[in-house]
């Protein structure tokens, strides 16, 4: 049975492997309420899921631990799992996906872990890994449903009610639901009073459909950029966990969790990955009753692809105006495109790409298109050269 | 004159305004020696001006608060003396060029400052600034080149000192010279064993030019996407100070600086502007003789225009292998397109883009280009591609 207990000693534990995350006050991010950031994705591996890990396998006998671990991860787990086993002297195999990024895999490797690329998806690794642990008798951990993994990740409770008075409530992500059943157990023991609420994205919602049914449910599909939390099938243990100690379960969608990724870059200098932002985007868009209130939310990651970063980046600019594409239909004839140029110069627009193309077969053969990329300030400099090249004569397409 | 206990006296004034910032130990960029990160990107107002701007203007007189602040910025000094100033109550005008990126207007402005907008560069706004100064007797603030500003900053040093045991080195950023001199100055009072580098960019490197003509100099140009340190003209305060307190100079040349910032993002999960990464591409690339030491790399801030983190971005993964672009000669004829595509994804790769374009004069009649525009994974898969498609008969351009 989960006990506060564990959670101190689990705490005690991860004393030398795990840091204390710095609890950061968010002023910008921060309206009628004041917003504190419990900043996980700075933990060692980047996400909060060494502290599972860690603790999980410091708790197996002798005999286990020369028996060795067994994980199914392409993410976060993978890399906690890793670390943990090799700095107890521990061997792992974690299997993965055969369609997992190189750049997990690596990072899995270089933590001290054996990789074992399975074809198929997730659930062909986890059948695999099941395989392995029959064969081997080696320990599998789970990443979420677990008993000492959620008092691992309950840590977090007991840091962020030592980093911070009077709070109100806790915003925590959902996937499988083990750093929530961890983080509200702790909060619920010691501060029955402060609220914990739980983040999931929209296409990806298990354990609010689970709540909403009575029951744990498997979803056909997930479909989610917040990788770290598109979880089909959550926990059993980890939905009777919630259903006691969690106060409300709400979602938010994907353009809402790439705008809270933009606004931590901006505001915060933090990179959070998809499954890390859900929080912070349920504060910024008034998903949860927390006006006036004293509130953490836990950024959980910060494992973001490089490539999935640079499109949020790009969809952030274009949607706050600071990105524009702008099609123009031109006669084609000489100085068009001078005067095009000039009157994007004129009005402090910073041209980026060009685009001048005179093949397609809807247009008058007389003329043209003209694509023209563009760096701008915000909005109201979008309109104002706008406005400009329709003055002068230009037909804008869109 | 500068003394440790001025030093001291700010801290103690800071304590209620500026954040102690964490001290991060950066596993993943330290090679043979341990680098740690002092994060005063995560500072209030997004970067360490703050420090000095505070303490300065606490020391001012009742009559002096009473004529209020005049400083000159366009980048974190503005946020810095805004923020002081307004927490004390007392009136400030920053004077900036007209062109400054309207999200640093706005960020002052909502600190607190009144924005005066000077047609033309810094050195116009600066001037603006002198005349406001002698018409209204309000203090100006300078930047770097005043002992109180100085003092500020060196609380730096200390909060390294108390974070960390056994330290060999710190590296600092240099634009004027203020946060290092600041720094060192502490640090050699307290642990003269310590070395302590500065870096600078190689294309705005007024400090080490003026080390190296034993005088303050002043540059006819920089340029150099880090704005943060590109100073025409160092201080003399600072100067001098430097002269007897830094161990040694270095320079990092844009593209350093870049991939510091994308390793910073990928790694650590932080977000750098270019001046704030300097000191961070200066270990990573060998600039300095830290091998098998214990080194803190200071993070001076995090303000980078999110255009440009976007291209930072951009370049680093064409630079790692994981976006590529290339560019095929194509037979004009039905079938082509598709044979190239599925080369690509059977191989793994993400097509992002495609341009096919016949209508480029310098190719046969019966031919035509087309760029295509992936995500990879490495440079062994756009190997891996490239020979696919040269095997399959295409004939690649680039």
């Amino acid at each position: 049975m989960l006990t506060l207990d564990k959670i101190y000693q689990a705490a005690f534990v991860l004393k030398s492997v795990a840091r204390k995350t710095d609890l950061i006050y968010a002023q910008k991010l921060s309206g009628d309420n004041e917003i504190y950031l419990k900043t996980e994705n700075l933990q060692v591996t980047g996400s909060f899921k060494l502290r599972g890990a860690y603790y999980k396998i410091s708790q197996l006998s002798e005999e286990q631990r020369a028996a060795g671990i067994i994980a199914c991860s392409a993410g976060n787990h993978a890399q906690g799992v890793a670390l943990a086993s090799s700095r107890m002297g521990i061997k792992s195999v974690i299997c993965m996906p055969d369609g997992a990024p190189i750049s997990k895999v690596e990072a899995t490797r270089a933590l001290g872990a054996e990789v074992c690329l399975v074809p198929g998806a997730y659930d062909d690794a986890y059948a695999h890994a099941c395989k392995l642990e029959q064969q081997t008798h080696a320990t599998f951990i789970h990443p979420f449903d677990d008993e000492e993994v959620i008092a691992g990740q309950g840590t977090i409770g007991l840091e962020i009610l030592e980093q911070l008075d009077n709070l109100d409530a806790v915003v925590v992500p959902i996937g499988g639901g083990g750093l929530i059943s961890g983080v509200a157990y702790a909060i619920k023991q010691l501060r029955p009073d402060v609220k914990v609420y739980g983040v999931q994205a929209e296409n990806a919602a298990g354990m609010l459909k689970s709540h909403l049914e009575g029951k744990p449910i498997t979803l056909d599909r997930v479909a989610t950029f917040a990788d770290g939390i598109a979880v089909r099938h959550p926990g059993d243990l980890t939905f009777s966990l919630i259903e006691q100690y969690v106060d409300e379960i709400v979602t938010v969608t994907e353009d809402e969790i790439a705008t809270a990724i933009l606004s931590l870059i901006e505001k915060q200098k933090l990179i959070a990955e998809g499954a890390g932002a859900v929080s912070v985007a349920a504060a910024m868009f008034g998903k949860l009753p927390i006006h006036g209130k004293r509130v953490v939310c836990l950024v959980s990651g910060g494992n973001i692809d490089v490539n999935i970063l640079s499109r949020v980046i790009t969809r952030g600019l274009v949607k706050s105006g600071r990105n524009t594409t702008l099609q123009i239909a031109l006669e084609d004839k000489p100085g068009q495109l001078e005067g095009v140029s000039r009157i994007i110069s004129s009005c402090g627009g910073n041209v980026v790409s060009v685009h001048h193309e005179r093949s397609d077969a809807n247009m008058p053969i007389a003329s043209c298109y003209l694509k023209i990329g563009m760096e701008t300030r915000d909005f109201a400099q979008i309109e104002e050269i706008r406005q400009a090249l329709i003055a002068a004569g230009f037909d804008l397409v869109s």
